[in-house]
């Protein structure tokens, strides 16, 4: 009997990766990646060799010495930088370390969600977090965004008539601040309108805040979970907000060192389904080393450098795009989302456009409405040079001119 | 309306958490932690310092520029090594880095099986790999072992049995090399022996080799999927044998990182599964860097420092316990698998020892007839210091000898 591997796979897998990794496309518009330049190198090896001397034996047990919540300094520093910076009271007991914000998806979506419940995500959101849903067979259904966020009045509809139809939903996933992939920043007030909205209709709320760091401003506004903090304690019931953050974006996306901060009656029931022994030690040590004396500074250089690398990518969209390229300058991160006239399929425009090089998130992939949205792309601005993002954006206008017309002329350098 | 978070949780969850971490028990003879005075944190601190500054800017990248496999030099390092020490033929494209070898399990779980499935287990075996299988619903069935490992006649029947019953075994997981919570090393005859047993009956072998580098010999076995190799090229079929590794145990546990050695259709269908944006990329560098000049003599350093643990444990034992603890030495690692006589219960002798501050692991937790299995314990020897693992072990021959009259007689400095 010949022994075809295959035949032992479950059903229902997602489609096998088709090669090795090669190399990274020429022209990288996608993948959250950031500024090679801004690694803090130097000051990663120095708290990488301060903290090793010092603690590198508590390598030899399992969660060091702080146990399954993560690196007890990690998380003290988290609670600090995340009450200076978004007014949140949490101690180090309601933060739980994960390996990457990816796994707090995960755990979020093990301890509240299977097929027979309902999520609201905002109508363009991360697709990651779209992909994990379907994987787990749950159902969602889009919210309208506006310049400041989720539409209130299209939520309540929506918990309304969930509500009717017997299926309420469990929670509403949204990334208030750096909207991913708009850029915008809920305001304080429309949080609030948020907020209560959940109230009345018991559901959590779960906040991803991982590119929150990167206001351009330096200052964001307080987070979902902070402004629900005065109510939860003068009615004493638990926090409604469910929190996450990430380093990823703030210091280096291959640490894979995110967190959750919630009330510890949720904590308590992720923990036991957090089962991989701990998230990478070293990492969490370095981090926690580094952040003390450098985030606040190392931040602020960040968020100018990508910044300017934003201003370059307006610019190249403008002078490539012209008008045919729509979008709202984001208010920080690492991304700008674009919109393209009717008749443009920027899933066709990704596929074209990866033959020569360059990678772009078309819309299907970042919004609910998924094959259907036809006319979006995401293009990430952190990781490309600054000759990149010039080059790579002129090339892509030029694919978009002969695959779909638009825009309608383009400058010589880009016919290629 | 009160708002009670817990209504909004799944069903089915694991217990809750209790409390947060306060710290390790004072005797603490579980959890697979390793010896601290044996931590490289000398090396460790060179690798990282040159790795950082070689290479520190790539962590601007997810993955590094190694895409979704993992860090290519240590993967390089893993391929030679395990030619080397094992007699493996993969290249670093047969080798998939994991978030541990936790995520390896969950990985070839996601891949294999459901609660339609069947898997065959160890009669005593690794309880995380046992409480995974539960949560996912697979059943399991225990195979016997000898002191040579699997008994291939009560495999023989099993698989038989269960190609009967309509129910074909998908995969048979199998710690071969020091096995958990033995301490055997399985001979190269038996390994073949349980390899024709699977092509026979067309099933996978799933081959954790995590505690493989600590054999006290400094030789051990080639790995099973070695063994399938040279078959495998001659039939142009894929080996039959997923494995796994890991540092846990010879670097360090807190560094979380493991590996999967797979055929590449095996492990294409894998990496879509992998849905973590990759494993923490500063504990695969500063491994890679550390391992290329210093695993070997590492782990020769680290063997002999846990043998001496390990002897330690069996004269405290012989002292404490007498003819009432039967135990096989073991030929590497970090545990003794202890039997007590009947009358014993090992599930309360460690809910009583708890309480004087002193961890064990019970037989129920690694054994497939769990609650059943009232006369063993696993004694993990790895972390405690010398002075600990002589008093502790006096400690819970005294409590035993409390509970249980077992063992009849303590000397005076046990009675507590």
């Amino acid at each position: 009997m010949a022994f075809d591997v295959s035949a032992l796979f479950r059903s229902g897998l997602p489609a096998p990766a088709a090669a090795p990794f090669k190399a990274f496309p020429a022209y990288n518009f996608v993948g959250g990646h950031n500024d090679g330049g801004s690694i803090p190198v130097q000051e990663l090896t120095e708290a990488a060799t301060r903290v090793l001397a010092r603690e590198g034996t508590s390598l030899a047990t399992y969660g060091l010495t702080s146990g399954p919540q993560g690196y007890r300094p990690l998380r003290d520093f988290i609670a600090g930088w995340m009450h200076d910076s978004a007014g949140m009271q949490d101690s180090a007991d309601e933060i739980l370390i994960t390996s990457g914000s990816l796994q707090a998806l995960d755990l979020v979506n093990q301890l509240l969600v299977g097929p027979e419940d309902m999520v609201i995500a905002e109508e363009a959101t991360y697709g990651g977090a779209l992909t994990r849903l379907a994987r787990l067979g749950v159902p969602y259904v889009g919210v309208r965004l506006d310049a400041d966020g989720i539409d209130p009045t299209h939520l309540a509809e929506l918990l309304e008539e969930q509500e009717r139809a017997g299926k309420p939903v469990k929670f509403i996933y949204t990334i208030p601040t750096v909207q991913n992939p708009t850029g915008g920043v809920m305001p304080v007030d429309r949080r609030r309108a948020i907020l209560d909205l959940a109230a009345r209709h018991n559901c959590l709320i779960f906040e991803d805040d991982c590119y929150a760091d990167l206001v351009w401003s330096g200052t964001r506004p307080p987070s979902m979970r902070a402004l629900d903090a005065p109510a939860a304690q003068a009615e004493g019931r638990p926090n409604r907000v469910i929190y996450c953050g990430s380093f990823s974006k703030s210091v280096a996306p291959a640490l894979r060192v995110g967190f959750i901060m919630a009330d510890w009656p949720v904590l308590a029931q992720i923990l036991p389904l957090k089962t991989d022994a701990g998230t990478g030690a070293l990492e969490q040590m370095v981090l926690a080393e580094f952040c003390k004396d450098h985030f606040a500074s190392h931040v602020n250089r960040l968020r100018a450098r990508l910044k300017a690398k934003c201003d370059i990518t307006i610019a190249a969209l403008e002078e490539n795009f012209g008008t045919a390229a729509e979008f709202t300058p984001p208010l920080g991160g690492i991304f700008i989302w674009v919109t393209l006239p009717d008749g443009v399929n920027t899933t066709r425009l990704a596929t074209e456009a990866a033959k020569e090089g360059i990678a772009i998130n078309p819309g299907a992939e970042w919004t609910v409405d998924g094959p259907d949205n036809t006319t979006r792309m995401r293009l990430c601005f952190g990781h490309p040079e600054e000759a990149e993002i010039r080059e790579g954006i002129a090339r892509l206008a030029g694919i978009c001119h002969r695959e779909f017309g638009v825009p309608e002329r383009i400058s010589n350098a880009t016919q290629s």
